[in-house]
């Protein structure tokens, strides 16, 4: 088997055969018989010829099968997990783990990084003092035994083939491929060891689709390959035009986790979809007889406090500090504010997702690089959300800063971040539609 | 300026500008901005969006720049070349460069050598004892002074850029691309300080370019491009389903050139293909009023022994050994050689240019890779050519052969290569097309 044949085939839009993808997956991340230009030859023939879905499946399996696979069976209980595909404000991991953890779902959580204008679960519980996103294997399973709830981040030898195929993909415009993208996502959750699977596929102006075409197709393929190989599959797509919440940065997004966890929280789009991702958990864990029940049982674990009390042992269990839950002055706080007003009276009509996000970066709570480091206190609180009134001179942002010579360019993106109409615009819907 | 956003513009399909254009070919022969991996991705994206004649214009003009280019200013008289895209028994360029020197036109030309089952220029020229293809670049000028005619093989120092790129593709499959096979051959006779081009884009079997629809897009994106490089163009599209001529393997095809010069060669789609390409190019040179007045000067230089003498001044100049020319025994000739005889009786129907090709390859007169080295003496003699009557009982063709253990696999590929009629075949045409 020779690579520049099967480059050859796949430029000719041909199917692969699965011993033939085996072998490419295989020159990814060995001293094999590919070189890096034939391997980044072959991501753009699959970028511009596509792939089958029998394709995607056996490639997603073979970069699992690149490395290390969790074998969870001698931990009791259901394991399943979501993953989302990026978005700004998006902390449902930290609210939806705990919930579905509390009724009784297993969830081995392995989570990402932030990069670009999008926020990342480990950044964010960095943000508690203390918190350790790097368990060994041990510790994980220690802690998904004792509090149902692990979230940490990729060890090394976890497919290690997405690693290297990615690092590749990103210096030659090979990332935006929808084969590439479900192989990329499915593989290292099926070496989580889980049953099932929620997809949040976002889809909008913050979002890494922009389009709901691209969206559903993202959202179908991760559906037909998850369930291909063997996984309990749902989608939803979910709205990402305005961030989700009021808090974008680490420790404020830690900060309002803790508020919905405790029903205090205003920000009604976090918690019903939250709650709604949690309750598919549920579902696909077996734990509901339909998607109400599940509902129910995931509000239920919310109004009584369990959720709360897991994501606290979680807190503990993972080396951070409990106390956040009681005091938030424990949380990593920016030293300065400053309010971002405006001068025109009327509704929130749009906020964008991206501006903001791109905004909260500059000031220091994201990666433009992957090799940035980033400052967790510092962030943005939405005052005003989408359809809410707002008076001339009032706050629409509140920019919480520690340089001031970060500020300028935030303040600039944040004034150009949002449209303001004199009557109440449409309620936009957070949840599209769902692909199961 | 980015590899990633050259690369993503051309993944979409969009045109690139010239600054992008000359990033990429720097990049391609220097220690630029552009890993190995970048560039064989841009290389697949081109191949799979394709590039407009602007693009290819530019492309083809910076990687002649990428080198040294000649400049013939000081040689007296219009210098052009002919080009061929490599065929079986195809020793044209012998013969048509005496032809067209010793009508006026001076001759640059800048040969390879052969691959696969195509022969090459250089290859015959170096079965001539002494025959040096690597001339200075002070030589070739007084070759091209004293002569009209040098044959040489291209330089470190010319288009670099076409080196490294070709080294790229050869192994990626990115290979035949109409935008890439124009800029890769004619950024070379750019270099060559020459004012036109003939084009022999070869159709068929044992052509690179097996449909007449592909052979035409290649001639036509040849001769827009070259025009948009100042070059007098022509291109013929011409027949290569059968082997030109009745000889192939290197010392037997300078055999057969020398025939054609002389006048004694039975072969007349030979001696009229070059006939007709070396008319080409003196009407290119502008040595003639139209293409009969050209043909006629040609076939003058023919008969009156004047394309002869070019040669054996040619071969003088260039440190062989004129004395081929009359007393042949001094080529290398093998020591052995055997019949394929057919035991049916009609009319040869077709000879697979491309087996034979093989087979000459095989008997060690060709390269299976660049690394390999060649038997100049070994090759095949093709007794009937198609159209032709045979006899059961009679040899079809003569393999010259030195190594015993290489002759099965030759006769095996030959007796596959032909097939017999009982009704004289429709005569096929060698000029298919000319796209001027």
């Amino acid at each position: 088997m020779r690579a520049i044949d099967i480059i050859r085939k796949k430029r000719d839009g041909e199917e692969l055969t699965s011993a033939e993808i085996d072998f490419f997956v295989r020159g990814s991340h060995s001293d094999a018989e590919w070189a890096p230009y034939q391997l980044s030859v072959l991501l753009m023939a699959v970028f511009l010829r596509g792939m089958t879905t029998r394709e995607i499946a056996h490639l997603t399996h073979a970069m699992a099968d690149s490395g290390k696979r969790l074998d969870l069976s001698d931990i009791p209980g259901p394991k399943v997990d979501k993953h989302s595909t990026g978005g700004v404000g998006d902390k449902t991991s930290l609210i939806l783990g705990p919930l579905a953890a509390a009724c009784g779902v297993v969830v081995p959580m392995i989570s990402g990084r932030g990069l670009g204008h999008s926020g990342g679960t480990l950044d964010k519980l960095e943000s508690i003092p203390g918190f350790r996103v790097g368990l060994s294997e041990s510790e994980f399973r220690t802690a998904l035994r004792n509090v149902k709830l692990g979230m940490i981040g990729q060890t090394q030898d976890i497919a290690p083939a997405d690693k290297a195929l990615y690092a590749l993909r990103d210096v030659t415009s090979t990332v935006e491929s929808i084969p590439l993208i479900t192989a990329s996502i499915l593989s290292k959750k099926l070496a989580e060891g889980i049953s099932g699977l929620v997809m949040d596929v976002k889809c909008g102006r913050g979002a890494f689709m922009k389009t709901r075409e691209d969206a559903r197709a993202l959202a179908d393929s991760l559906v037909r390959v998850g369930t291909a190989n063997g996984l309990k599959m749902t989608a939803l797509l979910t709205a990402m035009d305005a961030p989700l919440g009021r808090c974008v940065g680490n420790s404020l997004e830690v900060l309002e986790s803790i508020e919905v966890l405790k029903g205090t929280s205003t920000s009604k789009d976090l918690t019903d979809l939250s709650v709604l991702l949690a309750a598919r958990m549920v579902k696909l864990a077996g734990l509901a007889s339909d998607d109400q029940d599940a509902e129910v049982r995931v509000r239920n674990a919310l109004t009584s406090g369990a959720g709360l009390e897991v994501f606290r042992n979680c807190i503990e269990q993972q080396g951070g500090d409990p106390h956040v839950i009681d005091d938030p002055t424990r949380l990593p706080m920016a030293t300065r504010s400053t309010q971002v007003r405006t001068d025109r009276t009327g509704f929130i009509d749009q906020i964008d997702a991206e501006l903001v996000g791109i905004a909260a970066m500059r000031l220091g709570a994201g990666r433009n690089r992957a090799e940035d480091t980033i400052d967790h206190a510092v962030g943005i609180v939405i005052c005003v959300k989408p359809g809410e009134k707002i008076r001339s001179g009032e706050s629409l942002f509140e920019v919480r800063f520690n340089d001031e010579a970060k500020l300028a360019a935030a303040t600039d993106l944040l004034q150009r971040a949002y449209t303001i109409s004199e009557s109440p615009p449409t309620e936009q819907r957070l949840i599209l539609e769902e692909i199961a």
